[in-house]
């Protein structure tokens, strides 16, 4: 069907309601809300947070009698089964609303267009596609899930101009400058996961949360998952002092350790070891795919981001490089001991850039044999 | 003054005009001139080739009898010298012109505004600034000469996004694509010298010449200088097949090669050494700023390009970025070995970014501590 200008309007404001919790729906998708009668916007609503009431119950909630013989904008096809929550597409139909214009469909192949269907069996109207691309971007993460089983795995690599990422002193703070690193953040707080590495957390002792530059949103902070061969994780590591869910995927069964570890407060799960008695990055992507998870943010050294990279992992790559150069000398991003001619090369495809003051984001998508 | 929307677009065209020689006017300043009589171009030219006419003379010649009561358009103050061609003030005095509108004054700071003053003298209306900077960003390397006494000094890097110019083994044919390497031809056929080192020669065996992506105008190919200490260029080496002015820069006394790579049709100049025995680059800065030229790309490897870098002689780098990921055993873009601390980096300016297919060109100022 065509849509009017004024359709286009009203889900571009459910657009921009659903992004208001682009920080804190994790694992959820982020869902907007607006409830138009007679050219008036008489509800409106967003997901905020899991557990917690769907974009169209608050939309519903604000608009009261009003709904009925109402057009609902929503960003997500409305859900028919029971959760956490009771079942949107009832609440539309109990509503007695007149039309629903919905963005995309449940990306979720076993339940997609049974929201739909409940509606248009209940006589409601149903149209879907409307500004469907800009609200797949905004849960790209969630759709990727849905559709592969596997989180959307993003490494973020922040280096200066001619690749290199720390000293070789391991000297690395600031490369980048206060925009690049706010961008950061706000990744951070859009990631279910930021995973690490050992080696990063006794350089660096970071605190992987989300601090800066999130405008004022809710925020859930990620969980943080560290890869952990041997059990070297400090338990006065910053990672623990900021409240945040730590988990610890080992393969190292040193009784004491893990439960110090657990006593801690940070979990600690017991994977499989590579042939090198390290974690096996297979039963990493395999536990985060059992995980209620849509993202994961890696956050490592170069041995780490190098493993990930060589074995295809990675989805998403995001650089952010400073207008500085460190030399051969300095540590890079990625190793990747196998490597030795251009044609084991890893390829990628450009995506965009963004300018952050003097740092330069660049965004690439990691291009997958299939 | 203020000048109409007619003087924009007549100057417009007469940087267009002064743009097809850019390839070819080289160590002169590209120019190109309008002539306008009664809102008819009665003449148009341009500067193609150092010794011969200027681009006013060319108009001239084309505007005959028109030129009288004219209006002129130049995208460069005219001349006022007698050069290798009589003075092109004196020319458009003796045509009759009745006013010149000028996008730049002469950047050299002996001669800046004596062609103006001539004009003025003789009864000439002039007119200055229209489109200046446009004016100046097309002669960038000639006015920075005039101002500075030095070549501007552009080095190009060809790399993957994690900073790898090649493998470990050497090989490097081709990390960027078509498009990249068209525009690393261009900026060739811009350069009056391309600079190498003999590793460079020795693994790559590159020709160094403008051949692709020139868009058919009139080229005038660059001068080859290749930093030589022990004098390891080969007498067969492909620079020396396609007809390009190769001048070697050693340190060595060696008669014998000397006189063979003389007999060759290579110039050899013996510069001094630095205390490790290799050429000096402050030998090599001074000898390049004796020379009748504007503009020098350096097209090196990690060793030399880390040297310049590190020495603060290079005024823009620009990178050419393949989309794939070499890891850190390949080689590195800049070696800076007295770079240990991140006070220590080499701080430059991001200017702007170009998609060229999957690579992307970034541009940086080198900044310079004055």
């Amino acid at each position: 069907m065509m849509f009017s200008s004024d359709d286009h309007r009203y889900m571009a404001r459910a657009l921009e309601l659903a992004a208001l919790g682009q920080y804190s729906t994790k694992p959820n998708p982020c869902v907007g809300c607006v409830i138009v009668k007679k050219g008036d916007i008489v509800g409106e609503g967003w997901h905020e947070k899991a557990g917690e009431p769907h974009a169209e119950v608050h939309a519903l909630k604000k608009a009261g009698v009003n709904a009925s013989g109402a057009t609902v904008y929503v960003t997500l096809e409305p859900c028919s089964h029971h959760g956490k929550t009771p079942p949107c597409a009832e609440a539309l139909i109990e509503a007695g609303v007149n039309h629903v214009i919905i963005a995309m469909q449940d990306p979720n192949p076993l339940v997609a267009g049974m929201g739909m269907s409940k509606l248009r069996e209940a006589g409601v109207t149903v149209s879907c596609g409307l500004l469907k691309n800009q609200a797949q971007a905004l849960n790209k993460s969630f759709c990727h899930k849905m559709m592969t089983g596997k989180p959307y795995m993003t490494s973020k690599v922040a280096m200066s101009l001619d690749g290199r990422t720390a000293m070789a002193s391991g000297e690395s703070q600031w490369i980048t400058g206060f925009k690049a690193r706010q961008d950061v953040h706000r990744l951070r707080a859009q990631s279910d996961i930021v995973l690490t590495g050992v080696g990063t957390v006794l350089a660096d002792n970071p605190k992987l949360t989300a601090r800066e530059g999130l405008g004022g949103l809710s925020v859930t902070q990620p969980r943080i998952v560290i890869l952990d061969s041997t059990l070297k994780t400090p338990l006065d590591a910053a990672v623990f002092k900021e409240g945040s869910e730590v988990t610890i995927l080992t393969c190292s069964h040193d009784e004491p350790a893990v439960l110090a570890l657990k006593k801690a407060g940070c979990g600690v799960v017991i994977v499989d070891a590579n042939e090198k008695g390290q974690v096996d990055l297979h039963a990493v992507e395999t536990w985060l795919a059992m995980q209620a998870l849509n993202s994961v943010m890696i956050e490592a050294g170069a041995l780490l981001n190098g493993a990930f990279m060589q074995m295809g992992m990675i989805d998403e790559l995001i650089i952010y490089m400073a207008p500085s150069v460190l030399g051969t000398e300095a540590r890079g991003a990625f190793s990747m001991p196998t490597v030795s001619t251009l044609s084991d090369r890893v390829q990628l495809k450009y995506v965009g850039m963004e300018q952050l003051d003097e740092d330069v984001k660049l965004t690439y998508d990691v291009k997958k044999e299939d």
